[in-house]
């Protein structure tokens, strides 16, 4: 490891381990957060989006005809428009247009598939309120990129026209944690273990099938998505999640970027203000969705 | 299937079955490059590259301080100068700069590590010419991506200084064909299939092992090479050689850039004129190397 810039929030993160109480953790994911002040020129407006509590959040570069419906992670148990609030300004800053961050119901209190009913409505409200698809793009890391894939494969199937394109940072797919990286970055990842994300997911599923397409995507139809945009560090205990949700997509005709990224650790972008690399990533997400919408 | 420029070339292929004769395929496959005449603007100047035939293809935009180094296709046992120099010159076109492109060593006259050895002299070359390394990409598909991936590994392994990126166009990196896609995909691949992967991997191998790293370089250490940019078609056996590739240097803290093209099949930026799926991933090519090159 040599990038100084992780290993100080490595540091953070080690001084301070998980909660074992949710709503503690809820606490702490708000925190992390809330902890960078947001510049002055972010606006947040509050809005309901077919019911669902969301925030428009803008820049004065953004483009009123385009958005960005951003769906924040949190394993679907924790997370809100709080925690990832400064984040979604600079993904908006980036990509020139507005976001609106949802805060889809969470679980246990709410189980699957809540929060695909509320993704999807939050669509919805983008389309009801005059955005064309092709003006729309999609944005959600971990939890919020495995809800990003569901979301489009329930759009799809509900008929519904697909936005231009989505970003997909660090998702988490597969709820049955396959994958390889899953004892292979054990080690080095500080912030995801498997014992944490079957225990999530039990609280996410509440019974269902973890193979629940719209629970792990990566076992849904994947023809006929848009553009994908998926990003994940290489120290990511779910860098196998992207890898195998890249290769099945793109096995599908999907047209699918994957970017790997040195050293980094899950959802890096997170920590932007104090990482040089979480603010080129979100530069990179900016420039691809400035490509794919028109 | 939907893209008509890829449908065309599929019935061009279907009307010309590959030779079973060495000579024939690399007659046809120089023949397949020739078929487009190059535009008037293209410069090309024969060299002797430490010992190995090369030849300067460059454009008039190209800045005289950068160059790529182009290792072509062709299983190790065909391809030349002449398969791909409509490609070549339109890489350097898109990436702004003069491509050097290598004639080396095929197989079976001579064997693994001939190409290798070929493509390190190659390089070399260029440091010798004055090419900072940082002004320096490498370019390669197919067996030349393979060749590619190789090359870097011996540089590293050498102590040579690193290129600034490189970029992989459906690379052949595993000699013993064992991704799921080689039987996926055999039903919608016209020019690449498992047993004739087989025989040429032979005729390359000349009795090594073929997880020998620096003939399969998925079975190398690829910690310490730089940027990579992998490009391959959803239609391809060899969709799993990249994918697997992208996952193993990702996971060694290589930064990977993997992109799979709806529809495409193996090398589609060869048929550029007619396709213009092509000229789009060229282009996106030589915008990552213009990014990556100081």
């Amino acid at each position: 490891m040599t990038d100084p810039d992780i290993e100080a929030i490595r540091a953070l993160l080690a001084s301070r381990p998980r909660p074992t109480e949710l709503a503690e953790r809820r606490r702490r994911l708000d925190a992390l957060g809330a902890q960078y002040a947001l510049p002055t020129d972010v606006r947040i407006e509050a809005v309901s989006a077919n019911g669902v509590p969301a925030e428009w959040n803008s820049t004065p570069g953004a483009e009123a005809s385009r958005a960005m419906l951003y769906l924040h992670g949190g394993g679907y148990v924790a997370g809100s428009l709080l925690s990832h609030r400064s984040m979604v300004a600079e993904a908006g800053r980036a990509a020139g247009l507005r976001c609106l961050a949802l805060g889809y119901r969470l679980a246990p209190e709410h189980p699957f598939p809540a929060a695909v009913e509320d993704a999807v409505a939050g669509y919805r409200y983008l389309l009801d309120q005059g955005f064309a698809p092709s003006r729309i793009a999609i944005g959600g890391d971990s939890a919020g990129g495995g809800l990003t894939a569901a979301m489009l494969v329930a759009l799809r199937d509900q008929g519904l026209p697909m936005p231009a394109c989505a970003w997909l940072i660090s998702p988490w797919v597969d709820l049955e944690s396959t994958g390889e990286s899953m004892a292979s970055k054990a080690g080095s990842d500080p912030m995801v273990q498997k014992p944490y994300l079957l225990e999530i997911a039990d609280l996410y599923l509440g019974g269902v099938k973890p193979r629940t397409p719209l629970a792990s995507p990566l076992h849904a139809a994947l023809h006929g998505l848009p553009p994908l945009l998926i990003q994940v560090g290489a120290a990511e205990t779910l860098l196998d999640d992207a890898v195998m949700f890249a290769r099945r997509a793109g096995a599908e005709d999907v047209a699918v970027t994957l970017e790997i990224w040195p050293e980094m650790i899950h959802v890096w972008h997170l920590f932007h203000p104090q990482v040089a690399a979480g603010r080129k990533a979100l530069a990179a997400a900016g420039d691809f969705v400035r490509r794919h919408l028109r």
